[in-house]
């Protein structure tokens, strides 16, 4: 590892990240070719079905007419063996002609993982890896989560004012933040797999939990936590798109059909089984696993209320939290989470500041997760 | 004005800067002096009855033995031009042979404001004003204060968790922020002139109010808001430096002389007049106008509790607030500032981000009152 190959291997992240709002269920990769510190041609993928970053720089040289022999490849993830849609990128790599291939992070699938490398070194071509793997990491932390964690990676998005009041006594919060914050808040839904709520918002606000403050090619599928399946059919959300309804009572028969757009509901029980000691209330647990395994949901966009936040929060679920503040102080209402109680301040913190910016006249803070050594 | 100014004024501001814990009550200054394009000397304004930035200045070139004739002086603050324990730096500036100063901001002294520059020029020397004037606005924001508006400039500071909270239910706030912080929020008592709390505060958590997590040469000032005059002889902050105390009820006779540091103890009574439409409450403003008139206080250092941070809030004479937030989330407990309830969102913005930070684990918000145009 050196600054040379850290500098090319941020041009291939900066590549995947191209993808970040439409490679779902696939990862953002990206590949960058490079001979004598000469950029050759670069490529990402794009969409499931579509070539994968090391065929697309492979094809932008092949029509610019350049040789790729003697080059280096970087690559933000693991180049693939199987043989898919696209066929094994590793042997695409290899007939290319070349001679070096500098690797962010491992497949994470355990049943893959490090058949690429081996493939492209049994060909003589030395291979390097964990360049920026923290970066890449944080790109694909909801391919990796899915992977590695049979579960998505759950962002909890929310917006307070600076001190903590997420809506005044008489139930206004339009709008606490600005323009800016709720345009870069459905910049995050747009790169979610799935839009997370629960039926307390949707009574309260009837949103339609789309994105529409930016242009966006595809919408991700919305869930709803609705334990007494209490939504209405007219729901705004339920008008259009996919939804899946999480619910812990057993579904009446037939009562999907009130529903205009029922071939695109779906519902999912998931209740905490009595028989394993759960309490037959919601299991979030398995709510996440279901959207892994059968929604193949990498990002989990979570924008509940005051109760749905602090019950995943509790859970210890959430991944993410981006919180926008706003330069108001309101005194009372509404706060972020529900809580049990607390008695005293351990020393140990569960949380991490990633970054902060300003976001127009707000300020923008994602905490991220300690992960327990 | 040009860039090359800027960047020389940036200098001369950076000297400046080197007195924000000494100068008071005077205002910080810097001095550079530039010929060619190469700083020839430099100095800063250290103390009162020190010798000001640009006689600094001039004597660091006449111990280096470097002429000054022809050189422009860089200064972040109007020349004086009253005969003080210096003597008038416009004079001095004169006679060292400088033929251009560049000024940042005029002397906000009506009495005198452009007297300085006008003896520079009336000996023909070219001056240039208003070179970085929103950062030399910004360091001297507390002299500026109290030259422009007879009062303080007001910092508000205040450590909370993620979700607003800054004590849980059962009073524990020891530490919901980390030592980064907290050493910060030190350095920022030792640059004010006083450190201003409540009675709540002190009877819960018997604070010193000094500086002790950084080095300093001098502590400022404790003022306690205390209308009833209810302040124990043993709290801890009156035992050294100096306390104003400001009560509302009237003193009783040799109340003072309970205390064994008597002499550094001194009382003001600020009770809003009935006579004139008051209530017999603390008046804020009267309190922050006798710190300027009696006790020179450029900037004051707020650190109290819910109630009276809010009322300073309330009665709009905070001017910045300074804002640690801990990587935890409490759910429940005492929250920011106590205010009337509010039933409106308004469009206008109160407040403005001025900077955001990483503090060790925590993020430092600074948030500066908006100014209605």
């Amino acid at each position: 590892m050196n600054t040379t190959d850290e500098m090319f291997m941020h041009m291939a992240l900066n590549e995947a990240e191209k993808g970040a709002y439409t490679t779902t269920p696939n990862p953002r990769v990206g590949c960058v070719m490079v001979r004598n510190n000469q950029v050759l041609s670069t490529g990402f993928h794009a969409q499931a079905g579509h070539a994968h970053a090391e065929v697309k720089a492979i094809e932008n040289a092949r029509s610019k007419k350049i040789a790729l022999s003697g080059a280096t490849a970087y690559v933000t993830l693991e180049p693939c063996s199987h043989h898919g849609r696209t066929g094994p990128c590793a042997e695409a790599l290899i007939r290319c002609g070349v001679t070096r291939v500098v690797v962010a992070i491992k497949d994470p699938n355990p049943l893959v993982s490090g058949r690429g490398i081996a493939l492209l070194e049994s060909a003589g071509i030395e291979v390097t890896t964990g360049v920026l793997e923290e970066r890449a990491r944080w790109i694909n932390r909801g391919f990796l989560s899915r992977m590695e964690r049979g579960r998505p990676w759950v962002r909890l998005k929310v917006a307070s004012s600076a001190d903590g009041i997420t809506a005044l006594p008489s139930g206004v919060s339009q709008w606490i933040t600005g323009p800016q914050a709720r345009q870069d808040g459905h910049r995050l839904r747009a790169q979610a797999c799935a839009v997370l709520s629960g039926i307390g918002t949707i009574k309260a606000d009837n949103p339609r939990l789309n994105v529409r403050d930016i242009e966006t090619t595809r919408q991700p599928i919305k869930v709803v936590v609705d334990s007494k399946l209490e939504i209405s059919p007219a729901a705004l959300l339920l008008q259009e798109g996919t939804t899946w309804i999480a619910h812990t009572q057993d579904l009446p028969p037939a009562w999907l059909d009130q529903h205009p757009n029922k071939a695109n509901i779906h519902c999912v029980q998931v209740r905490a089984d009595q028989a394993d000691n759960g309490d037959g209330k919601t299991d979030l647990a398995k709510l996440l696993k279901h959207l892994a395994d059968h929604c193949q949901v990498n990002e989990l966009h979570l924008e509940a209320g005051f109760g749905l936040n602090g019950s995943f929060l509790q859970t210890g679920l959430v991944d993410e939290i981006v919180q926008y503040i706003a330069p108001r102080f309101l005194g009372s209402g509404a706060g972020l989470f529900r809580l049990p109680e607390q008695t005293e301040l351990p020393d140990a913190l569960d949380w991490s500041l990633h970054t902060i910016e300003h976001v127009g006249t707000d300020a923008k803070l994602v905490w991220i997760k300690q992960i327990r050594k």
